[in-house]
């Protein structure tokens, strides 16, 4: 019965394989071919898996994955994104709530209801959606959050335990992308990665993960050669590194910053970059760093590792328990 | 009265000036100048200003910081060392003890020491010699040392705290490598750097700092643009990556591995990289990743940066004390 089912995902699978595009540079003097990712039909597989493996889980006898997410104040587009994750958990068959709060609760309120959740063994992820209003310390708030409830991978003990290639929950837009890399079968080992961007949610841990050893505990290095490039990175050397890389990922929120021709043939393009500009016709849309129609992007992968990283939190605080 | 001691630190450092030195690659066909950074010099004027420092950090009536250094078992390389360290600490003034433990010594043993001195407010700073004998888990020890007295900057948290910007007890190797950029005062701002070697200690915490905005917390970022090469990163790749970079950082153990025609005009080279080999007299000597006599290197400036923080340490645990 089991085996059947996973079949069915493999197939699944392979119906989103990696598409080739062909681009043109601004001038359309030049046409190059690069590998551009999917993320869109990818997200959909990985949360079809997880849907039977939390299926199978809970059949097992476990309850099921318990996801809070807190929100603070009003912002609109941050209500939508955890919107968006409530519904993903759900369809996964995470159980999962929001908590909200006004805009003027205070730090110490926040910390200890935060304290709350991770004293309650009901509760195995926990998310803080940022931005948090003015006057609360976010990095303080991260910290609290406890390290195997922290889906986020934001606590410094996971980030610590990132850098040391060690097991532990990785922010999930960063495992996004190495997910796409291994799952697109991109060859990482030995060859030149960009990673574009040195926020700590994104590229340094992509660019953790990219450089660092293959056999090593995590799982989760890739053996490449990676340069760091970020806003102070002049112009014409993103050119050069661009140029060699086998694989670039970008992660800058700067429209149109990778062209075609920084492009070599054949490299991978994975854009993680998106940001709302308002075109000449008035009307606002959401552009990526890569000067080309990027088809998906990483942001249904984004929420889609952050399911997996609450089944895992929730995974391995059985295991915990049990010992 | 300290003014006087100030200017006379500040001579001492303007005489231990950088050098450059011209360097011939192995056939002798063409000659290059590259900046070759002297650690030697600058390790004693850092021993000597910190010595002045913590002599009037003792005559404002707080105790002489305390270091413990635990050794465990007879490698003898590892009682040089320690033997060093503890000389290197009494020479600034600061109280040194060596911990002495047979090889036998069991992971829960030293667990429960350190756990003694963690909770010794006597103690400001703890360090571990490794490597420690089989059997003993190198990470869980690191982590078991307070972070606030981990003056080696191995634990979880304090790795964390480094690669998200934050103060923390930074690796003194890697130290060392900053702080000589910063006192010869190396560009590193939108220049390209290579660091050579991926280990935890050494090429991840240096690649981190280099790479990192210069305006946050930590006050260690270098705004530089950063590949990390590796073991895996092809030979003719190493040198591309080399012969384009403005700063080389290279900590291998790789005996010659960086040549003098991968080294572009005016770049400047630190070496962290040694090894002891045999010759072809049957003799022993150390030799470094750079095919050339480094003078001095970074030894010595691992050492004092030990030392810096150590008193560090010693500050921020009475601070925090006096809060």
């Amino acid at each position: 019965m089991r085996q059947i089912i996973c079949l069915r995902v493999v197939s699944s699978l392979l119906k989103s394989t990696m598409r080739s595009h062909t681009f043109f540079d601004s001038l359309g003097s030049a046409s190059i071919m690069a590998k551009i990712l999917d993320g869109k039909g990818l997200a959909k597989d990985i949360r079809n898996e997880l849907k039977i493996k939390i299926h199978n889980w809970v059949l097992q006898g476990h309850r099921a994955p318990s996801l809070k997410c807190v929100i603070v104040g009003d912002d609109p587009a941050s209500h939508t994104y955890v919107k968006n994750k409530i519904q993903a958990a759900i369809d996964v068959g995470i159980e999962a709530e929001t908590i909200r709060y006004e805009a003027n609760l205070t730090e110490e309120e926040l910390l200890m209801a935060i304290d709350g959740l991770n004293a309650n063994s009901e509760v195995d992820g926990i998310l803080i959606q940022l931005p948090l209003p003015g006057g609360i310390d976010e990095r303080k708030v991260c910290n609290a959050v406890a390290p195997e409830k922290d889906v986020d991978g934001f606590h410094i003990v996971n980030v610590g335990q990132l850098c040391l290639d060690m097991p532990t929950i990785v922010p999930a837009t960063a495992l996004a992308v190495v997910e796409m890399l291994k799952r697109f079968k991109i060859e990482t080992f030995g060859r030149n990665a960009v990673v574009v961007g040195r926020s700590k949610n994104v590229g340094m841990p992509i660019a953790m993960m990219l450089h660092s050893d293959m056999s090593h505990d995590s799982g989760l290095g890739m053996d490449a050669t990676v340069t760091i490039c970020h806003r102070y990175t002049p112009k014409e050397k993103l050119d050069f590194y661009c140029r060699n890389a086998d694989i670039i990922i970008t992660a800058t929120g700067v429209p149109k910053l990778i062209k075609a021709d920084m492009v070599k043939p054949g490299a991978t393009v994975i854009d993680v970059g998106i940001v709302r500009v308002t075109g000449e016709d008035g009307k606002t849309r959401l552009v990526g760093d890569v000067d080309y129609d990027v088809p998906g992007g990483v942001g249904p992968m984004t929420v889609a590792m952050l399911m997996h990283n609450t089944f895992q939190a929730a995974q391995r605080q059985r295991d915990n328990d049990q010992q």
